[in-house]
């Protein structure tokens, strides 16, 4: 874990001393909210969008949810969804129960949330449960596997018919947009669903989320913020890291760098006849190791368990980012 | 749904006029926790056990089961669990996740509750995530199965390995303890768990549920109570109820018959060649019906379809009470 | 405190055998929703206002204010408000905040409403603070005063320019609708709020709340109902005692005669020459007592001590119901 | 608003690429809570403190309220508390009530504490009224006024004998130890509280705030920061800032810049006739002008309207900080 890329850097050492309003009320945060518009596909001074900034991850998603859901509705998700499991009960502490769907390496299946939704109101007691109220998937998945514009429109149709949002956890959303496994591009985002984060922390920032929701879908939202803990003080911190971000398509640039190092450090482990635990088109690779090379590698590179060790062979996730070096994947790929 | 026990409205009547302090500091509800003390197998003036009154059985699980946790707890329950399922959400209201276990139906297994909280601890990433922070269960199950003494030990044991209380939710505690399958009686449940309540709203009292818990385990209960919307104003009204239901045996004679019914009906079905959906030796039967026999009984019986009409049978569930009469259980019989 | 009305405990025992669906979807909530339609003005199948029935007074109000409020507002109330006091924090553990207006013998003034409002606007941080989402009153107050036709209507003007509800908290109402000092009758209270509870349990029922608010205030109450732990599942017994209540002007002779023995007893306080703590024109009356001569009644009449015992003064709480006696009355005067 | 002290920006550029641990579990949060230890006059390996770095204020505040109380207590604090004013609910969205005492220029004095609590427990009601569970109060407080050694005691000495813990927000703790008129240093503040934060963010940090426990008062902290949204992932950030503000005494250093400079406006104004709203020793200066005095200085100055426009003088605020420079400050008061 890195911290910022050096440009990002750059501009904050630049403008360190300047003096802006703050919570948000400076012109880096206008300057990044255009940019970002743009790269949304939509005119720097539209309308259409909302967009917002948050600290970390996990107070997006629980603001997000707290402000999306009323109080007899709770969020649909994939059972291995990172709200399900690793966010302490954030949402819960909200007051909301999480909706498990089955998970596909990750993802939901659209007949699955389809299913769920018609059984739920086919149920005469549905009135004594948690209504879906929306539907939460994250690109890529907390696995590292992708939907495709197909699977996202099947799901965004679902969900305008329940009406209900579809909202994206876009904690590593740029390794998403930069996988050649990916078939559209920022700009087709707005139209694939309601509401979606571009990760900052994972992608080049030292911190920041910005949350895109299209207009009318969030409101009194700043507040809420507030209210979550969530305010930056120095807001223009945040605008300032995004507008870099989105300055010479440096996030798009940062997040292929980690995909291509992924990608050959996946060749490397099937190359070297290593099982993986399933097919990963972004910057996180899951690969199933004897405990003796696990134990090895931990030497010299830097990976995390998945679950819990096994008896002889064991899970493990290795990560790349936008700071990875080529050289050090060669030298992880050398000791296999 | 009937009202209440002759007996218990009889009391109610002779006690209208009566003028008695308010929020259950009364001769009655004194009287009530002694009688239920003395049940529960301790001297009438135990302080072994704490006995608290709240009026319905969502608001006693959630206030309970906030009482009991910790902010990063939540609650081990089958997937089936009543609060899981038809609660709307109260626990999460409350702020605390149902952290699931799969439902054998309606109860949970030993050896999965204790997988989960060793693979919890195993997990390197566990304080990231919600820990099980006690277990609940219900008795009879919401499919009207039943623990043996010997699988509640087994819980209890593995609930004290682990430091967290284990809670029984007796909404239907008397059509339990009456039923033949049932190897314990109510003055070995404070050994086999942690706390427990007594349901008077299914058994007998207009409304009413009665927590026992062993001492120190519920701390600043009544301001909770009342936070939680379950203080009754006139508190007597509870105490009197659980008094006259505990007077005489009356509590069990009530269960008693309406177990005797279900079992007669069961045999009812059984003999007449229908599939039962699970064998319950409890008041509530549920059984496997062709569409066509469902639609014509439904027309002189009352019975709930369970889950969604199938397209040829349906599962039906059917509920016996203390106030169901035998002539009614032998009318539906002869129409099979 | 008694048990309830004896038309009340009548019905309830003439129909304690029938069978009814529960939750509130039986006949004797039908015919009690329609009677009190016809008695707030409207044809009883009228369209206009939603009925609901609850079970005590404090899930009431944190039901109804958390199904009004947003995320990011409170509620204003007077400081003395029974939500700001007594309710031990259950509006705020839903996550309000009650923002406190100066209480004028239990009541708002509404130039203090509206500036609190215009205040709120004006500061130019009001993002970061709490806003105004509906105005809370109580009537009868906590302090049995009275708001007059001319100052609802004031209130209710200025929270419709703040676009905001008037929520009136009737746990008492009969007993203000039954004062001479009331200038207005329930059938004219639709218009002066935008919603309100007609209290039974300190009414004449042995428990229970009818919440009466203009269509489309409350979207989805129900499940909120139960996740409050504030539904009934015998929700029958909240229709029945309502619609006894609300047959052969039930509710408001009850109240008669309670405000009438109060009078009597103020009456009875002034002519001996004790002071009133303050004016109260309905069945709470506040008294200052010489402590030897609150001492001495206490061994004969049941009153509460308000606040803290002064040193050589306290001031006391009478509460007159539909059961006192008239002769209980005046032999508490011939003790003075 | 200015970014963060040079020096805390080059450590940042230093260790841009440095790869460690998230989470907190890093060397420079160890180094850091080592000095932190030191400069609360213990060992760097004291056991008989906690430190715990957050990332905001309102967060942390939320946080550490949260963990304290139990479900029926409330936190005391003057009603000008930011936790009653400014953090937009936060403190209520977490299901606990602000009870407030009244501010004395942002102070509560221990008399109206000591007396809160004894009639707190003197009012036969109290069961139904929300606890006093903690006492906040901020040092400086929102007004720029500090607490003597003597206040703290007795206040302290209240809390201990109520047994409830006494909490110190020091979101601008620097500037008050700073100030000439403080008559205690950092390590006399432990023995002066229960817990305290050191805040980051208005002290030369980019963003974080630093909590300071005496052991064992905070349990299961750790995934309750998550909870809440605060705890960061790149949690070195919090670390590394915190360890160069503590190295050379930098914090002060830059909190004594900032009361110096502060104490010269105050001076200024004085020595121009104008009207102090209070005696502040601290940073900010409270100041009544009259409004074309204010909108002319607008034009070349930053301060905040304090409250509302009054019709011809208005309060408003000037901050400064450890950035501030002295040609401005004399340019100010040149302005007058």
């Amino acid at each position: 874990m890195e911290g910022a890329h050096p440009r990002v850097m750059q501009r904050l050492l630049e403008t360190n001393l300047e003096q802006t309003p703050g919570y948000g009320n400076d012109p880096y945060c206008r300057q990044a909210k255009e940019l970002i518009k743009k790269a949304c596909g939509c005119e720097a001074d539209s309308e259409a969008l909302d967009v917002h900034f948050l600290v970390g991850g996990t107070q997006t998603n629980s603001t997000v949810i707290d402000a999306l859901l009323r109080h007899h509705e709770g969020v649909l998700a994939a059972e291995t969804a990172h709200i399900n499991v690793h966010e302490s009960g954030a949402i819960e502490s909200c007051g909301h129960k999480v909706l498990t769907l089955p998970s596909h390496e990750g993802k939901v299946e659209a007949r699955e949330v389809e299913a769920y939704i018609s059984n739920f109101y086919a149920d005469e007691t549905y009135e004594h449960m948690v209504a879906p109220g929306m539907l939460y998937i994250s690109f890529p998945t907390e696995y590292g596997t992708l939907y495709s514009r197909a699977e996202l429109e099947e799901l965004h149709r679902i969900c305008r018919q329940a009406d209900i949002p579809l909202y994206i956890d876009g904690a590593r959303l740029g390794y998403g947009l930069a996988s050649e496994a990916c078939d559209f591009t920022l700009a087709d985002l707005p139209s694939l669903c309601d509401i979606f984060y571009i990760g900052g922390t994972k992608v080049g920032a030292l911190f920041g989320e910005c949350v895109v929701a299209r207009k009318g879908l969030l409101s009194h939202f700043f507040p809420l913020i507030k209210q979550h803990g969530a305010l930056m003080a120095k807001g223009r911190l945040l605008g300032l890291q995004f507008a870099t971000l989105f300055t010479d398509d440096l996030y798009l640039q940062a997040a292929r760098h980690a995909v291509g190092l992924a990608m050959r450090l996946k060749q490397g482990f099937v190359s070297k006849g290593y099982r993986l635990f399933l097919d990963s088109p972004t910057n996180q690779q899951f690969v199933v190791l004897p405990n003796e090379v696990m134990d090895r590698l931990a030497q010299s590179s830097t990976f995390e368990v998945w679950g819990t060790r096994g008896t002889t062979h064991t899970t493990v996730r290795f990560v790349t980012s936008w700071a990875t070096r080529p050289e050090d994947v060669e030298a992880l790929i050398n000791e296999l």
